[in-house]
């Protein structure tokens, strides 16, 4: 029986080796010189890397891989449209990560309702405050959810037990269901000064970068927060700072920024309604890898027996 | 027509002035000198001071006091043994902080899981971190809810939306309901080692007077962490701070301690695995006042009318 060559980082090693069927041949890299060396055997690649570009030439030089997967949920660092051309199959980690960030972002918002993180500071100085710094409650809050995958429903679910109000943003609405908390993609940029929470959970596409402008954050309620844990890209960094700087808004909780990591000079770290958590969100969990893995065995069933792989990549829409 | 004198706080003033029957006589204070000239008229009292002890010569004072009203869930600075024997009736902020006391609580597991104190000083550093201090989810994991009143079951109802797997306690679950998740007060002990998260929400009586103890911390996981948002003395301090020390217990998350304000050089402050929050859950909101007056106004015309007045504090339970 041939083998099917199959190349995976060293980190998933201990998850899978012992696990993996007998038409499998597993080879593990630890550094980029040894993924590319071993790239242009592969038919099966899970060639996640810290470095982008790193990743994207390891994948280029996977000239006869027919399955790529990931551990992570955007593939925006990938070569999408030779992918495409090359007929490759990607399966991404979309839903690994998403109850952690779920829970990153009601964390997000709680912390800045009550001020907390002016708690933190004043436990670190052994002062006891005698008001909160925040008197924002959830309950009875509105949020507008842009963005409705695995995390953007998991999000939904987790701010319904608080009693916010939660608004989505789908692009086929169900027809004549007049729902008011649902909205299409040409209609929620009128509707943005209703909210108490703007919160991003779209894929970084064409058509999500910078979709939170200037003029968006104009038409925001000056006591509102700003929450993303999409893409940097998704926000227009220079006018959110301005907004800030400015108290245009309220606040923003950024897991994501740009760049990443942000340098430290940069006007985000010090400014007293930013509140950076340098994309941790998914992080925040022991569970990633193992479900990763998991999922990633049950697929190589699929593909021995030529069934579909999942979550698979539409390399058109880029998620 | 004699009118109904009434002393209340000056705070009150501002959300209850206009809005008086005619048959209220209102008489406000706003230093405890004032409150004790006036307190041996009042027949209707609200007595809210920040010194409980200040606020209890008041009551004493207060010979014909009928009804005594307070913001405040907790009365256990008031002498109501005294109150009992001259027959007042007494009503309490139950349920008015119920909301974000809840918010608070799953604030404090989600910050505590996730590691976000570690966070908001990275980002007082402008240090990116490359992995997240707290890698714990909410999801699946157990919570034993001790108190299950209305911040209770707000609690419940907000952790079940992450998929917390959350016992109660009752002094008499339904008969021959067989349902794992309620325990009555005989049971929850030998149970301890079962859960992620042991939250107190009890009221400060003699029966929760130390309930948790070193026998009780020795008990539970040394992966578990300890809310407390009820009162300090339902916590033996000294014997937590040991837990804490010796990592016999991950971490506590506390709203309240023994005393308050905690002294600069207590040594809760800097156990990196105690979190202090300075009895800030109830204040970390802005609708306290408003919602409290509202009650306020509502029972004074059932008073009128010789309706009973709520919720009306049991002297002898002492909640």
């Amino acid at each position: 029986m041939t083998k099917t060559v199959t190349v995976l980082s060293g980190l998933i090693r201990p998850l899978v080796e012992g696990r993996l069927p007998d038409w499998v041949e597993p080879r593990f890299f630890t550094t980029k010189d040894e993924a590319m060396a071993m790239a242009p055997e592969a038919e099966i690649g899970w060639f996640d890397m810290y470095d982008k570009d790193d990743m994207a030439e390891t994948i280029t030089a996977a000239t006869r891989l027919k399955w790529l997967n990931s551990i992570y949920a955007g593939v925006d660092g990938m070569p999408l449209d030779l992918l495409a051309e090359r007929g490759t199959v990607v399966t991404n980690g979309a839903g690994i990560n998403a109850i952690t960030i779920a829970e990153y972002v009601v964390m997000g918002m709680l912390t800045v309702a009550k001020g907390y993180r002016e708690v933190v500071r004043a436990q670190d100085r052994r002062e006891w405050l005698m008001d909160s710094p925040g008197k924002v409650e959830l309950f009875g809050s509105k949020a507008l959810l842009l963005g409705y995958g695995a995390i953007g429903k998991l999000i939904e679910e987790r701010l319904k037990g608080f009693a916010v109000d939660v608004t989505i943003v789908r692009r086929s609405p169900p027809k004549d269901s007049g729902d008011p908390n649902t909205l299409t993609p040409d209609q929620w940029r009128a509707k943005l000064g209703d909210f108490d929470w703007v919160i991003l959970a779209v894929p970084a596409t064409p058509e999500t970068d910078g979709m939170i402008g200037a003029a968006e954050l104009a038409a925001m309620k000056p006591t509102a927060t700003l929450v993303n844990i999409a893409r940097g890209s998704v926000v227009d960094q220079d006018a959110l700072v301005a907004a800030l700087d400015a108290k245009q808004i309220a606040a923003a909780f950024l897991d994501v920024t740009t760049p990443e990591p942000l340098p430290a000079d940069d006007a985000l770290w010090s400014l007293d309604n930013a509140h950076v958590t340098m994309h941790l969100s998914g992080r925040a969990q022991d569970k990633m890898f193992v479900r990763s893995a998991q999922r990633f065995l049950e697929n190589l069933d699929r593909w021995h027996k030529g069934e579909a792989v999942a979550p698979q990549v539409d390399l058109t829409l880029g998620y």
